[in-house]
């Protein structure tokens, strides 16, 4: 027999059963909240254009997409890749049907997204994402902003055990300060130096800032503006003592204040920080961006972010589609946080109650118990294996949290004993229905 | 501006909110079946090794696969291509994690598959498909082919507005006639015949095992045996007059009539048949292999099918891994019955409540009207642009239930009213907590 290689490949998340059901049980958790919140759900193919898929990509995405090879009763295709996140095909998607949505657009997508890069620990190449997004027909209100964050929140609340906390910036400070500064043609650099300055001693980011030649005016403001970070109305008041007059400016602290404000009526405040730090790299954000961190657990990063886009669809549409969204990355969460023991998960066994018929004899009536017990919303399975009682009992305990065996007498009698696996008591049937 | 195709590929599965809220309510009720009947839910991940799904696959499969380009930093791995079923990896992950799984492994598996096949309507290449399989470790009783039955029975009566019938057959039986009539070097082409005999008179068949130039008794006993169809109590008595003393045809006939009674048990007798010319093509089967259709729509064809396979994993491990397993393809039933107005389905507005702060001054209010909706397990938005009032309503009208404007007055006595959008009644707010 050849040998193959039966293990998933690299990268690829594939969970035994009770693994699969606290995952399952996450999920499920986060979806409703996005639907309380007014999100409806949509599904986008996982197998998308590749034209679509890479219109706006740039550096690591073009290496790691999946592409799709053609069969022959699909040659006749455009080219086709996977998926890489929510976004692009949620643009798309926007874009073919928007004379049949209603704006603004509140969707959630939940689903997974591939990505071939090196497998790692808690970086996976198939995995899930649980976005929202808010899509705006020509103008969408900076509320919308603090309504994703405020859902996120809500989601990230009934999954963490750690307090975590949200930080908030908007690229429009940093892109205002540039302009007042006549440091426009440094953008780039700039964002980039700013959005590794976490990671980096305080002087690494001086030198960095230093290479560019820049006047020790700007650079002294630039830090100072980086350095700002703490509860809504410090940070106000910290950058309004910028003097800084640039419009775009204006304009970002006019929204990062409105986002703080909205945030706090939601009662919220005290896990949200102002941070001019948060940039979110290379994103296509033009406002709002923000992240979420573990303060007690700095090393696991942001585990869900997003940010204000000024127009999702540029490239398939002259129609203006601004945007807001936030995602979070379960899969990586799970495998990160999970076996820290940091997400509230609630383990029970798989199956509320496993019947033991004694004999074929007691097969209608063990059928005829289970209907009932499913009819109560439990969940019920039959022991049909002609195996010895004790290691049918046995086999029970790894997967039921009740058992009730069925012999000729309990049938006659029409009274069955359960028996709670857990504590070993014995119950009356009336406990389950 | 480039001119890009937004439309998704032929084949692929892409509904609008509403579309997708039925079609999410159709996959949560069998998925809830599915739990009910004791499946444990597992996940494979879509990419997976070519030689492991290809490795029982000839014919179509092999065609119709989409293969996946590896990238630059995934080049390493193995050659990895979309699964096309749920059978192949759930072998796989059965040999691989067979130690850490409780055996009847009863699984249920819902999510996407792909097959690069000319996309046509009902038939999409990528599709949504609900399977439940028990496997058995060396050992697997005939009662859980009527387990898998009885659970796809009663998930399809959920969502299935016209009478269903689930049509059963054993592969033994024609087997072992064959091994009686000596044609066991014919069988492929038999099986192929009859596999096909439904969709052709009579007259064709018949020339069919003609042209293979089998005895008239063999053809007349082929043909006596493919008309049987019928009740259990007919069909069982029908075979046992053929008086056919073949071993592997009485197993059949036993097994047969075991599940024939178990579902009689299990209160479903009026909507199961025995029916000889039910084969399954050339899949895996080995035993028990059963169909389910409209009779009142008979084009729509098999909706939900399965069948007994000796050995799951044959090509993977010497271990016996007996299943059986049944697979609802839920995309090919939405795209197929539902716009005849066959499946059950509730329509209603995507979200409960719609709230209408009046201006900025309110949305405090809002918001903590929201999380008491919220608490009450409503899904509620809040409208956040600066349209007109009667703009807001319209835009709430064509999603909401209900809506509540929530003005200075409003906020100051506290007291909200409640306009249900689709009777145009005003109520208490109580109505909704």
């Amino acid at each position: 027999m050849k040998r193959f290689n039966t293990s998933p490949i690299s990268g690829m998340q594939e969970l035994l059963p009770k693994d699969q059901a606290v995952f399952n049980q996450l999920k499920s958790q986060i979806e409703q909240v996005y639907r309380l919140h007014g999100f409806q759900n949509i599904e986008t193919p996982i197998i998308d254009r590749t034209d679509i898929l890479l219109a706006k990509a740039g550096g690591d995405t073009e290496k790691q997409i999946y592409k799709v090879v053609k069969t022959a009763e699909t040659s006749a295709d455009a080219d086709q890749a996977l998926r890489f996140d929510h976004t692009v095909p949620l643009a798309r998607y926007v874009v073919e049907h928007q004379n049949e949505l209603t704006f603004p657009f509140k969707v959630s997508q939940i689903g997974r997204n591939f990505r071939g890069e090196r497998a790692q620990k808690g970086r996976l190449r198939e995995f899930y994402q649980l976005d929202v997004d808010v899509i705006g027909h020509d103008h969408l209100p900076i509320a919308y902003d603090a309504d994703v964050i405020f859902t996120a929140h809500q989601a990230l609340s009934l999954i963490l055990k750690p307090r975590f906390l949200i930080r908030i910036s908007n690229r429009k400070l940093l892109s205002g300060l540039l302009q007042e500064l006549n440091l426009v043609d440094f953008a780039d650099q700039i964002f980039t130096i700013i959005d590794h300055a976490e990671k980096v001693p305080d002087t690494v980011t001086r030198q960095a800032l230093n290479d560019l030649d820049l006047s020790n005016t700007s650079i002294t403001k630039l830090l100072e503006f980086v350095a700002i970070r703490g509860v809504s109305s410090s940070v106000i008041t910290a950058l309004s003592a910028l003097q800084v007059e640039n419009p775009t400016f204006k304009t970002g602290l006019d929204e990062l204040t409105a986002v703080l404000d909205l945030l706090k009526q939601q009662g919220i405040a005290d896990q949200v920080i102002a941070d001019m730090m948060i940039i979110r790299g290379l994103d296509y954000y033009t406002g709002s961006v923000f992240e979420t961190f573990l303060p007690d657990y700095p090393a696991f990063g942001s585990i869900c972010s997003g940010g204000r886009y000024e127009n999702l669809a540029s490239n398939f549409t002259e129609q203006q589609l601004p945007g807001v969204g936030i995602s979070i990355g379960l899969s990586r969460l799970f495998a990160v946080l999970g076996p820290e023991g940091l997400l509230k998960v609630t383990t029970q066994p798989p199956l509320d109650v496993m019947l033991l018929p004694l004999s074929v004899q007691q097969y209608s009536a063990a059928s005829q118990l289970a209907i009932k017990l499913r009819q109560a919303q439990k969940t019920v399975d039959i022991n049909y294996t002609n195996k010895k009682l004790d290691k049918k009992l046995t086999h029970a305990a790894k997967i039921a949290h009740y058992v009730i065996v069925i012999g000729e007498d309990e049938v006659t009698s029409q009274s069955f004993k359960v028996k709670d696996l857990l504590t070993s008591q014995t119950h009356p049937l009336s406990i389950l229905l």
